[in-house]
């Protein structure tokens, strides 16, 4: 069932159907559009300081979310190496490339449903 | 396609896929949650500034809400009389009604899609 609410929507400019989706873990929140992009980027530049930094985070911030999340899940996500001869950094799991993974093909269903909610909201107009 | 990340999920407690979706015009969140709550409490109390209160956010900050969508949208949405016999007090027009009966259905139907990729991720737990 959809109400038509086309009759109230401007003719000029644009409307569509916008959102955000997140995985819960015993009603909170455990795996969204930003601890995605903070794997992305510890992958990217092998430190969760570096991370961090990019996504105008602290250190603190970022290694909560971490800590967070691998006590969410079954497995280790973030593999963290201290000293050595590279001076430690840190790596991601197979466990988190799998959860990357299955967060992109989330996204595009998504991305599906909200085309389809714009396309409906607009039907008449177009 | 769905990747499987059931190996990677505790097998105690419980995931769920969870968002919140919202109307965008040009850009800009023009109705989600909140101003639906607005709309809601306008119509309950018959007054912006009570429906302010009990969501806990001032008067002004409501009112701003509610030019905003007026403007976002081709008619107003809140009428406002001031002063007369019963002293003004705020109503809603069709057109919010219409509006509101839009975004319960719109939930439904974003309902229905988080179950059913709650459904997808649990597959293999169940």
């Amino acid at each position: 069932m959809s109400t038509n609410i086309n009759h109230i929507l401007k003719t000029t400019g644009s409307y569509k159907i916008a959102g955000t989706l997140w995985v819960e873990y015993i009603g909170e929140r455990c795996f969204g559009p930003g601890r995605m992009e903070l794997l992305q980027l510890i992958d990217k530049t092998g430190s969760i300081n570096k991370a961090a930094k990019e996504m105008g985070m602290s250190y603190k911030k970022a290694l909560g979310m971490i800590t967070a999340l691998n006590l969410q899940m079954n497995q280790t996500l973030v593999i963290t190496q201290t000293g050595g001869e590279s001076g430690g950094g840190s790596s991601l799991s197979d466990a988190a490339f799998a959860l990357m993974k299955y967060h992109v093909d989330l996204r595009l269903r998504f991305q599906t449903f909200l085309k389809s909610e714009t396309k409906l909201l607009l039907k008449s107009q177009l």
